[in-house]
């Protein structure tokens, strides 16, 4: 119902909503990383004394901002886990945050379509002013097997995952008696030599060779980290002088590093490359690989590879009323003449970012024209583990070790959210300074689900007399179906090929495996865990029937592999 | 090869290991929890002096000791999760540790078969002296639909879980619009009035209350916390005066008892009791239905209500060098004339325990007489949360309010081991007093996986126009398909039982569901995620075939439901 507003709470005058003049402007943003709040706490600041002048709401997955930088030190245990995690509502108290994962955008009908994890129900929300900060994802479509084995570092889970398999692996080389074993379960490969992949190598190296002093068999040079880079040095971001400091460090620090290296493929146990090296190697980490979030990939709007294009003041090219921001934009550089070269997607620029779109967004209301993003970068810092780092301070002042490793830890801190915050992390470090690395494995996970794995030409995916623990299904390429005679050779019975299925006999009747299955090729499956596969299979009328039908089919020449 | 051996490294000569005198005895513990480590510590303790004598091996299924009594204070963010776990190798140094499950025990071989969680391989572990300290699991089979919507309270998982539901649950209230809805979303019951529940329901109404402050619309009495428990009173550990202290303090705390009340099943939505009341409820968290762990039930022993039998030196009955504790074993109480009434299974007598099994094996090398277990125990302590708790001490002190709270972080925090783990707690609870709870969700899990699911008569299992997001398998009993009519009317077209599948139109076509599902009667299903399903559906041939003959059975009156 239209009333009487007073001047300050009359929107721009546009025309775009005329019918509602007295309502506050719904102002939508979309992702909870360093963009998104960043907008929401410059609004906040912006229109205190104007509270009816805007309705902000926040769409996040997560229902806190992730201090991604520290990623890294969280994934080695340097820091607790949750103190890197900032609760979103304490954050931005005047603005709605919903938990919700964003389907997708329409611009014409001004709408945002959302799920509701806990009730699975849709939302639309209207929107009077979208910002789009959605950052991106890790996409390794095209490398074999790396999406099925490598491990991304990009969310919480992510550095959870990153230190349990660090530690089972320490756990499992104690316990392993082949030396081969023993030798790919403690070579971890680190993909990507930019900022993540190298302070992720350097701070899993450095929790590797300290936590292996717990262990009774393992010394620190039994310890292999490799760290795979395309171009001709690390740190393309740095100058030449700083990344090759960089790099001196890491080797002194026993990485290894490949460079002019490109990952073509990964199994459970190998790291395939490009010029067809083969890393034996249980633990592939992957720091490379930025892709479009797929809500932006079907927006019809103008891209740079994947990033939302904009202008100089971050509204999206075409548009007055939605902005773009962080990771998923492409911000024109203020220092560059032309609209082609972008800003890095770094923090501190997503920071700056979201403060111009809050001043624009509230411009717009006010009727003024909106000003261009003018933040041209303060510098690089790097930690390299160890108590040293390198810095490039204002595109000319460089620095390294000791005192780069404290403006590091000096600017981070200051950068996190709230007292409580800074105060935990800096006893975190503090504590850190004087004890060993927490070993405890937090693991809370279950151990079945349906999973994906790939398999290089000649490797095992089942072994004849091993216990049945998974069902498999041929997503791609030709197994071999081999029996081992009483003789000690192996006599090929059957091939399978995509579509097939193998492994339910054993599972079904708890069951040694009677045959070795091995890839011909290079070879996708899904595997479906005894558990589950044992309920599906006992429960469903359809799938016993499919699966007695499979078992008729097979004669001695063609057996059934349990 | 046999050499002579010094009269120290000498077992007893009981003629078991004739042919290997000098080899070093090998004992194997069997579980990380407090017995199985005080077992290993005090035998390191004590044989020091006699590395040859012994050779200790530890078998956990997770590679830390995990603080149990500290759970509920973890599961609400009192304190970290990671600083009640503490890692087992640097707690039992001289100790072989092998992070394992055990899968059978020999006791004629004299084998135990473990298998190893990263290479999925078996091992056959032989031992002079066998340490049984497997602890007991959650069982509650019997409950319909508890085991699958219930969260037990008995892992750092479970912690993380129902603190995650906590968060889940206000984040879902925040933005839900169907009061019913809403109420359910607030509702949270916690099933068993022993130490754990109360202790856990003190926590979890504590952060919930503090917790809904950063929302915009959750008031503390919008929040419903109800405490079932079976008995006349809570707590049946402590004296009638103490657990009547206890019940006014969680009532005056906002906390709902209901007394003299069993849990009888449960939905996602509901819980149902024995007396035929549902409570509409998203969470319930059970700390009742203590089971025997299956490796157990499978050995041949006497047994007392699936605990192992052992005489007053805790040596299995009817043998001579396997010994049982903590919560696995009926150990008789040393006060009681009787060998049918046993201690407590609380973490002070599994540590004392522990001591007399150490002792004993190292009495039976030595060749002489193993001794009783003669603790009485110190008293016991619950928190209540809000700096208040009871106690009761050396049987006839009784303690309540901010001293007993005061003593009972005292007498933990002494518990814990290690001095950098007991000051990490006590910043934990110092930072606590001047902060609000953290309301990051530390969430892990991928949201997909084969899930089951319970559901009560007349529960809607599929509503029409719902985005699909699952395929499910009848496992037990009858549901009706029912179609929305234009005139707002249902009609009935179908009904499935047992065996049937129903749902994988919507997913493959990426489609509303056409048709409501609704329970007839009590209905268990097996629910498989859309990215799962659709993995399975494109890539297994079997699978495709299957779905499209049942796709071809249906008529316009037994239509396919998506």
């Amino acid at each position: 119902m239209p009333s009487p507003a007073s001047p300050a709470a009359q929107p721009a005058a546009d025309g775009h909503r005329p019918s509602a003049a007295a309502a506050p402007a719904r102002v939508l943003i979309l992702g909870g990383g360093f963009a998104g709040v960043a907008v929401a706490q410059e609004l906040e600041k912006r229109v205190r004394r104007l509270s009816r002048l805007i309705d902000v709401t926040l769409v996040s997955k997560t229902n806190y901002l992730l201090f991604l930088p520290m990623l890294p030190e969280a994934a080695s245990g340097s820091i607790e886990l949750t103190h890197i995690m900032s609760p979103l509502r304490p954050l931005i108290p005047r603005t709605r945050v919903r938990i919700e994962s964003v389907q997708s955008i329409d611009l014409t009908q001004q709408t945002v379509t959302t799920l509701q994890p806990s009730t699975r129900r849709e939302q639309v929300l209207p929107w009077d002013y979208l910002v789009i900060a959605l950052g991106n994802i890790v996409d390794l479509a095209g490398l074999a097997g790396v999406a099925q084995h490598g491990l991304p570092i990009k969310t919480i889970g992510d550095a959870l995952h990153i230190r349990n398999r660090a530690i089972e692996m320490l756990d499992g080389a104690e316990a392993a008696t082949d030396p081969d074993e023993r030798r790919r379960l403690l070579t971890f490969v680190v993909a990507g030599g930019g900022f993540s992949g190298v302070e992720l190598a350097a701070e899993l190296n450095a929790f590797l060779r300290d936590a292996a002093r717990a262990y009774h068999t393992i010394l620190a040079q039994d310890i292999r980290l490799v760290l795979l880079h395309s171009g001709e040095r690390l740190l393309p971001e740095l100058s030449a002088g700083l990344a090759r400091f960089a790099q001196r460090q890491l080797q002194r620090q026993g990485i290894e590093l490949k460079l002019r290296t490109r990952l073509a493929a990964a199994t459970a146990q190998e790291v395939i490359l490009q010029d067809g090296e083969r890393l034996g190697a249980n633990t592939l980490v992957v720091a490379v690989g930025a892709g479009t979030n797929p809500v932006l990939r079907s927006l019809e709007a103008a891209k740079d590879r994947g990033r939302l294009k904009v202008d100089r003041t971050l509204l999206l090219v075409g548009q007055t009323r939605v902005w773009a921001l962080g990771d998923c934009a492409a911000v024109p550089d203020p220092k560059a003449k032309q609209d082609d070269q972008y800003v890095p997607p770094t923090a501190q620029f997503a920071l700056r970012e979201g403060r111009t779109v809050a001043r624009n967004i509230v411009a717009t209301l006010e009727g003024r024209p909106p000003q261009p993003f003018t933040f041209a970068g303060l510098g690089q810092l790097v930690s390299l583990g160890q108590h040293t780092a390198v810095a490039e301070l204002l595109g000319r002042i460089k620095v390294s070790g000791l005192l780069a490793w404290l403006l590091w830890r000096g600017f981070y801190l200051s950068r996190l959210p709230g007292l409580e915050r800074k105060l935990r992390v800096w006893i975190d470090w503090t504590l850190d300074l004087f004890s060993r690395r927490d070993l405890a494995q937090l693991n809370v996970q279950r151990t079945e689900r349906v999973t994906l794995a790939h398999y290089e030409p000649g490797q095992v995916i089942i072994r004849q007399g091993d216990p049945a623990d998974a069902f498999f299904v041929i997503m791609r390429g030709e197994v071999q179906v081999v029996r081992e005679q009483p003789d000690g050779t192996e006599l090929e019975v059957d091939r399978m090929h995509q579509g097939d299925s193998f492994g339910e006999v054993g599972l079904l009747q708890h069951r040694r495996r009677n045959a070795t299955i091995r890839a011909v090729d290079a070879v996708d499956v899904i595997a479906l865990g005894s558990t589950d596969f044992g309920l599906l299979a006992e429960s469903w009328q359809g799938l016993a029937n499919l699966l007695a039908h499979t078992a008729s089919e097979r004669t001695p020449q063609r057996p059934l592999v349990s």
